[in-house]
């Protein structure tokens, strides 16, 4: 079976950290050998650009700088990670990849899909994801959940709500134009409703 | 008069401090008002990413996140401090720009020069130098420089010869390329001659 790239987006506090273990524990009953890896991250050099992004101490970052950065991480990420992975046969779980740039800083920061399609073709002309599961939540529901979860905001959890919502209405966008790659989880759900729709959909789409 | 950017580059050891003193001095002669910044750098974020990139602890980085954090870098400078002097109708004299991403990643990395012109064509479309003077200095005299300088080398000076010697034709070539604008100094002359033909180029191609 060819190695598939499937990759987790969604906004602040959509669970995507619980649906990655979903994916690993039904990739792992599949007998499928996989790699996992984020974004931006996934390689020593590559942490360091996510610190950067995402401490508070960076203050505001041009939006074009900001999506630069993203690239320059995934740059990293994909020649020693994810690519090395895909050519030994394996699957690769990414949190988050080319489709966050394009609604975090194409649709939230309002640089448009342009600049972020020209910087895929750049680093990543050759490659997509197989399927990319999008855990879709109202943005005061993922907010109050993050809330919940500490008090020490990211540079991103600390945006506004119009910011948010550009960032959903992104993601959605792109599910919409992409229907063969995007799998759209409605994780307002219930926790084991959204896992249970997570399992079903990976079987559909990649058994 | 319209305000001009005016940029400085050369490979390592070729006495640019010294040139961007000869063309500070230069221009308050003239009594025009400018700003000076430097690349990577030149705003808080951009010289938390030149850290970044300077830093041998942030080990070997694949070509292109070298090339897409100088960008990311020149991003900012260019938002933050380039083109607002520029529009206060003050020169800019930049050390280093896009030609040194063209010699040292399109060049001395082997990137080759198309992902050079794309993220220049995505950061900065509308802007050239109207002024590149280019110190120019046989690799092994830079290197004798350098070496004399410090114990302490940054990821840049660590390179090898055949590295910097790949830089040093990636300039000379772009100066090949654009004559109208760049100016080349010889700068393994002893530095009274080299601070008088900076002089004398400037007094010609900006007077």
């Amino acid at each position: 079976m060819k190695a598939r790239l499937i990759t987790l987006e969604g906004g602040e506090g959509a669970g995507k950290s619980t649906a990655v273990a979903t994916v690993r524990d039904w990739l792992k009953a599949q007998g499928r050998t996989f790699t996992e890896t984020r974004e931006p991250g996934g390689t020593p050099p590559a942490e360091r650009i996510r610190a950067l992004l995402l401490d508070p101490e960076t203050g505001d970052l041009e939006p074009l700088t900001e999506l630069l950065l993203m690239f320059a991480a995934r740059a990293e990420n994909l020649r020693q990670v994810i690519r090395p992975a895909l050519a030994r046969g394996e699957d690769v779980i990414c949190d988050r990849f080319t489709d966050a740039s394009m609604a975090y800083q194409g649709y939230g920061r309002q640089l448009g899909p342009a600049p972020v399609e020209t910087l895929a073709g750049l680093v990543h002309p050759d490659l997509e994801p197989a399927l990319t599961l999008l855990l879709d939540v109202p943005v005061s529901v993922g907010m109050a959940r993050v809330g919940r979860r500490s008090d020490q905001r990211d540079r991103f959890e600390q945006n506004t709500v119009a910011f948010l919502e550009r960032v959903r209405q992104g993601y959605l966008e792109q599910a919409r134009k992409h229907p063969e790659r995007y799998l759209v989880i409605d994780a307002s759900q219930p926790l084991e409703q959204v896992t249970q729709a997570i399992r079903q959909g990976l079987a559909e789409r990649l058994s």
